[in-house]
């Protein structure tokens, strides 16, 4: 095999290496995401959201602006582990627009023992942030 | 001047005019589509999504999949001009996330001479596709 194929496969080996990790590490953060919340620990639930005063999260109040703000907006209407549930998410599709955005899009429950399930749709924009896939652009309805 | 710098040069310059046509692109997009909502023209409206079965439209009432049901979704809806009312974009943001991708999120406001306004978010992840910037995901809430 001659240098320029060799390195030729190794590029795409890598790309491809890269696509296929790209993608599951975001469904893997997704998993650990739900796992965070179902243990009540929001902090750890929001490690995988853009620890940036740019992030944007749009709710049913509209567009809440920066990582602390959106922390605080979560603690308030989830102040303790019966009103966080339990978290199932449902992802209908992750897809990578290019090496260093992706976005993701499915729909959310939370269930309680003592009253009515509720739950919406999300689409939710991750990108490549100082070599973490992290959310930067949560809409959730 | 070398050649290799009028080439460095030309290249650079390209590029940000390519990215400043892709931003601008999209908001003239937009502007066209309020237009023609506001004209009562839902086909032109359409003409600014990706016209793919693949298209995604995540509404009240989940993920719409492809761009003849989100048309005969809107017919549905906004059977006439009456029913469209006059539709109102607010873009708080529109940004690149690679020279084949872009997020646009904002609000949106439709309002009627005989009745109450109603109003939301949305998020629409634009992509080009055969170098036309078309709407691939669309969040309405």
């Amino acid at each position: 095999m001659k240098p320029f194929l060799i390195l030729t496969a190794a590029i795409l080996l890598l790309s491809f290496t890269k696509g296929e990790n790209a993608e599951q590490q975001i469904r893997n953060n997704m998993a650990k995401q739900q796992d965070a919340w179902n243990y009540g620990d929001i902090k750890s639930f929001m490690l995988h959201y853009w620890n940036d005063p740019q992030l944007k999260f749009i709710g049913k109040n509209g567009v809440t602006l920066g990582w602390g703000q959106t922390l605080a907006n979560y603690k308030k209407a989830y102040p303790d582990k019966a009103a966080m549930g339990q978290l199932a998410f449902e992802l209908s599709e992750v897809r990578e627009l290019d090496k260093r955005s992706a976005f993701a899009i499915g729909s959310w429950e939370l269930s309680y023992t003592d009253k009515e399930p509720v739950g919406g749709y999300f689409s939710l924009i991750w990108e490549l942030k100082n070599g973490q896939w992290v959310i930067t652009v949560d809409h959730t309805s």
